[in-house]
């Protein structure tokens, strides 16, 4: 075992975070530091916290980072920064609020950057994961800023899913997007001091009864994160989705889902542009009643992917 | 060119039931059939009607016949039995309320059955869809039971999307799914005598807020499909939305669609469930740092349809 793997597995802070700089480098020394903690993953509960900016994600993550150490947890943060230069300044002033913790002994946080292609975001958190499971972190929050893939990226990664929505759901909503509100498991009305509270919990509470949920339905939880009230409610609905039994996902299930859907994103991209005169021709086959249609399906995906072959 | 490609070409009302009989059949005489009528193609508009059930789609596609047919086009619908034996009873009593426009020599009426296997009944719409339009009818109504897998074939198939939405968003409500509300480029509020109509009209309007669209923003219409009123409003909706540009599917790209909605839809489905010891070995490679992201896909798709392969 290399000497990093060892301190990792030690839960040594700084050994963790030249771990993570590996893995999320792609540095070389990252394939025999995999290879050696992967026996022995497999404790950690992923959590993600996801919202709108401005609905108070950082302070919230903030507060639960208190309750998790208050009930003698280690807890770890990955951060996620978007490379959008417009909400580098705010993340740079959550990462500052979040400050009071960052020296505490039993807590880790850590920024990622995204690597700029789609699934490089899952791809570098599900490792750095891995390490801070490895570390012995007993909760990995992991925290994105709400818009876009990073999301549906969460759903894939997070054994229990937070939406923070802030009361007042006035222009605030628009950018809660339909794609956000599908995945919670939990959400968190922020700013519950606020007499617009009543009103976002009212309007989630009608949008969570237009769905179907095959098992767990989405609980929500008034949370002012700036005072801590409604934290401990919070982390006991989050102990109670662990509780509800099957939604833990675990590192092997967790790479599963990650290249299983990365497969299917890839996919489906390729498909929805793929043009080609061989796909032109098989297209008329089909309307024409020459091929039918599994056979169309098969042929296509050949087609699509003839490049990737070796 | 057969004689039943030509009676179609001419219009025939008995030719083209014949037709559409022999696509949703697969019979032998189907190929020479779309074969004859390919280069016909491209005049009709594709209409999707759906809804919840009660919602009175069949009221209000009877409706819009009428409009249509006062405007002087040739209108066919193609109405989607469910197999399920529920709701067979509401459908035939459907059928028997558009019987007064069955026998207009400018209207064609016809019911498709399910073949009972995932993107079936977007196959024989698609096929009929190309049989009708080459007999010369201007719009072609397709009409779904709102629910389930009908809606997003829906979504390929028809150049403008209807979805009816009935007034008093109680628990009917509850049987419009989040699916059927993506796909509406037209809300129509029917029973909009009942005082729930602004209700539900607002419910539906909050909704839109809450998402983002890079074109067309859905318009809501108010119906009552039972007097007729609020029709006419909806044909000029239906029209503004042709108008917009952008949105004709027309044959060629219906098909292109098809095929390439067929195959992400068979790819997501086997990767969600896929599992080998293939897999696994590579699933933990990819943990353990020893394959790359990209070779992972390339490697889980080979292995997910090796045997799909010649």
């Amino acid at each position: 075992m290399t000497g990093i793997a060892a301190a990792v597995l030690a839960g040594d802070r700084r050994a963790t975070a030249r771990a993570i700089s590996a893995v999320e480098n792609d540095a070389p020394e990252a394939v025999a530091l995999l290879r050696a903690i992967h026996a022995r993953l497999g404790r950690a509960r992923v959590l993600g916290i996801t919202g709108p900016p401005g609905a108070g994600k950082s302070t919230l993550t903030s507060a639960l980072i208190g309750e998790f150490l208050a009930r003698g947890s280690r807890v770890a943060v990955l951060a996620f920064d978007p490379s959008s230069p417009i909400s580098g300044g705010a993340i740079l002033g959550d990462r500052i609020r979040m400050g009071a913790h960052q020296s505490h002994e039993r807590v880790f946080i850590r920024s990622l950057a995204s690597r700029g292609y789609p699934g490089g975001l899952s791809r570098t958190a599900s490792r750095a994961i891995d390490v801070l499971d490895a570390a012995g972190y007993d909760v990995v929050i992991v925290e994105t800023v709400g818009a876009g893939q990073s999301d549906v990226e969460i759903r894939l990664l997070a054994d229990t899913r937070v939406v923070i929505c802030p009361a007042g759901l006035g222009d605030e909503i628009q950018a809660i997007k339909s794609g956000l509100l599908e995945i919670a498991d939990i959400y968190a009305v922020n700013k519950a001091d606020s007499p617009l509270a009543e009103r976002t919990e009212g309007e989630l509470r009608s949008m969570i009864g237009l769905r179907e949920y095959p098992g767990w339905v989405p609980r929500i939880v008034r949370t002012v994160a700036t005072t801590g009230d409604g934290v401990a409610e919070l982390v006991e609905a989050i102990s109670a989705h662990e509780a509800a039994g099957g939604v833990r996902v675990g590192p092997r299930e967790r790479v599963r889902r990650l290249i299983a859907a990365g497969v299917s994103d890839w996919v489906k991209g390729r498909m929805e542009s793929f043009s080609s005169p061989e796909f032109d021709a098989l297209c008329e086959a089909y309307a024409k009643g020459e091929v039918g249609m599994r056979d169309a399906w098969r042929r296509a995906l050949e087609l699509a992917f003839a490049q990737e072959r070796k």
